[in-house]
């Protein structure tokens, strides 16, 4: 079976040794221990902790982490990204993103927003980091009352921290189908 | 000057007959009377009714209706769209319906609040009608604290009906540049 | 029945007064007296000159012309585009312009022949005028042997000049239904 | 510094067994041998066998192979890609495939020409092997006019096999910058 693949949300402009950039550093680094791959954006802030995190893991080998930028140029790329797919796309690309496995979001504005919502539609695993921004605000909520699998509690599941979000992922992400078939026009 | 283009979102599903359905028509209406173009998802519920309303209107021509549909058939927009665009990208078309030049959220579940969250990137005028969904929670809330535009009280404007709407849309328009450049990596 | 909509393609580089411009301009303006919308990429060149002709027609009326630009900013359009659509996808926009009912091509060089391939794809009426670029070298041609449509000499049409290329579109475009389904994965 | 990735691109539509199935499995374990990622559309054909061929080089490790999926739904990738970006752009997620350090074509219908076209806009090196559909015609062209780099002799590179097609990717790709900023509007 494919290594599943975790994207992990959150503020670009958190800076290191601010407690949201620690986050992100240690989902970052639980997600690969638990044999996960780790996704993000690309760039700076949350994006740049949780790859950062992920080669800190002694489970990390090259390839662990994915980097999907908004520009063209790869060289946009934070260094802990390893394999980068620069799109083009600009904001559009946080559609791209939120079609992992499973999301986890820590902190965020209206990009991490977008992100949760996409990730809700597609009928992925959310988890939310208590603390900031909307992954504070959107913890044990649903976005809508669309049927998204059969799990009974089905929600955007709220974190104490990085180590509770990384074990909602592992408990639950079997649960979550992988099938998604897009826009079906009857519950945006 | 260009004709304005203002997009009306929320829910797919809702009725013809329902008071979220007649809201978005009267939105539509209204917007036509104040010499907007309305642009829409292209398919049903709020998106119908917005486009419908449109033609309701004494100055309605041919052209006033947008639809920028998720996938690639242009048959799939309702009969009130003028000009459709089949744009393929499914979710993602999301991102182009949200780049207007004002944006209008009627109810709405994740769909409307991932386009909401992209107007707000986009630094767009938005304005939620009060009384379900994403809209009604969202009015008058900031949905992170970028700076957007030199407006003062910069918000999601929240709007008691219809006609609010629009008039929060012509009265506050001009305060809103119309440029907006995308991704810049400080704020997501 | 809605306006039908034909793209025009070609080189963004071309300066007015060269014959490229004139040929894009008189398309623009033998569209619109024919009854369609016309849509561009929304920039310089041939984009600039089929809007701008379109304004020339008699039967012009405002909103008869569509830009889709490639950025996020609507100011980036030309002058005579009157519906903008800002899209932020950088040339995969392309994909979108290649989407109309028919496709005509004047000139052009790489995006242009991205926006043909698309065009073909989607099983679209593809019309390319003699003269230079891949326009000018597609004529006549078939790009794959798929089965777009039951037209039995179904090719990108050469036409002579822009008249020519718009008695094209006139005469085979209810030949061309208007259905498309996206990707199939069978005949990449 | 980063593992280059190498797109290999041609029909979803040949079949084992097939010369162009073979060529494309033998590029797909070169590169690998080489030291590359290899990045494809995720489908079955040419995308199959370079994902497949990739998995037969002695220097493979689990990561090397990428897929980017037209849909939504990671399950239709074919089973030698290890990495799954599932992208529900339909045919627009070719420019993302375009994107890649470098581009190897073998055959191909129009799809194929768009990620050519892609490529060559996005300055990547693009190499061709020599035998069948637009791989065969475009080798030792240029698609357009364009200042794509500083190297002389710069076009889409014929290749006689797949030998041949890693051996041009090893020798050229230095000379090939990695800096693309997209759409400039000057020479599409």
């Amino acid at each position: 079976m494919r290594r599943r693949v975790v994207s992990v949300i959150g503020d670009a402009g958190v800076q290191p040794g601010s407690a949201t950039y620690d986050t992100a550093r240690e989902v970052g680094r639980l997600l690969v221990d638990a044999g996960f791959r780790v996704m993000t954006g690309g760039l700076g802030g949350v994006m740049e902790a949780a790859s950062r995190g992920a080669h800190e893991s002694e489970r990390y080998d090259e390839g662990a982490t994915l980097g999907v930028l908004p520009h063209l140029d790869p060289a946009e790329a934070n260094e802990w990204v390893d394999i980068v797919l620069a799109t083009g796309l600009d904001h559009a690309r946080n559609t791209l993103v939120a079609n992992a496995d499973a999301v986890i979001a820590v902190g965020g504005g209206a990009g991490t927003l977008s992100e949760i919502a996409f990730a809700w539609m597609f009928k992925r695993l959310v988890v939310a980091v208590k603390g900031l921004g909307w992954a504070d605000r959107l913890g044990d909520e649903r976005l809508d009352g669309r049927a998204r699998c059969d799990v009974v509690d089905d929600r955007v599941y709220a974190a104490k921290d990085a180590r509770d979000a990384v074990v909602i992922v592992v408990e639950k992400l079997p649960l979550y189908g992988r099938r998604n078939k897009g826009f079906r026009g009857t519950d945006r």
